[in-house]
């Protein structure tokens, strides 16, 4: 593996559904790789090699529990992987509520189409 | 390529310098093929693999002028990115918090201490 920007590397670790369930397990606290191997059915060498992409790209460290070595996560780069995410994130934000006034107006205009209806009588 | 869930080829998408940077670009608006090529030292064909990349992970979509067929970003799949990375963040933000208020409590200790040496007059 040459080495890669940080960014890079975070997303790339987390280009992986193995991975990411590790993290999600890692939310609720520090487990060793025998822990996090259960879920999957894979074998410790396998989680093992998933363990490692996830250290190199700095999203876990290991405990200091010499025979359990249990793996804990690192917070800090996925709030970084956020930030980048970020201007997209109120992009589409922006859009969404752009949307939902387009839908208001319409339904305004649906309003008033119809009470200018009702004032008519019916026919 | 195989068919991968939506979130790993967002994440794999993002996972390059040089599609993070044309999805910044497309941030200000969208592009044709040549404008996004030219401030990358990259051949067209290049660049438009890169594109092919996003296209397929939902990220971009093509405008309708067919003569220049401008790529234009899609923030939807990223925003789906940035909530799947939102219990890392606020894990983050509350021990970034912790080590704040740590911090606090020992600059108050520190002045404290400062204190009592003043009142105590010099040696």
């Amino acid at each position: 593996m040459t080495r890669v920007d940080p960014l890079t590397g975070i997303f790339a670790a987390l280009a992986n559904p193995t991975r990411r369930a590790i993290l999600a397990r890692l939310l609720s606290g520090e487990a060793s790789v025998i822990e996090l191997a259960k879920p999957f059915a894979m074998t410790q060498p396998a989680v093992s090699k998933h363990l490692k992409v996830l250290e190199r790209a700095g999203l876990i460290s290991r405990g200091r529990d010499r025979q359990r070595r249990p793996r804990r996560l690192q917070a800090k780069p996925l709030a970084e992987a956020t930030e980048w995410l970020e201007p997209y994130r109120k992009l589409w934000e922006r859009r969404f509520q752009h949307l939902d006034s387009l839908l208001d107006q319409m339904k305004a205009q649906e309003k008033k189409r119809a009470r200018k209806k009702n004032r008519r009588g019916p026919p």
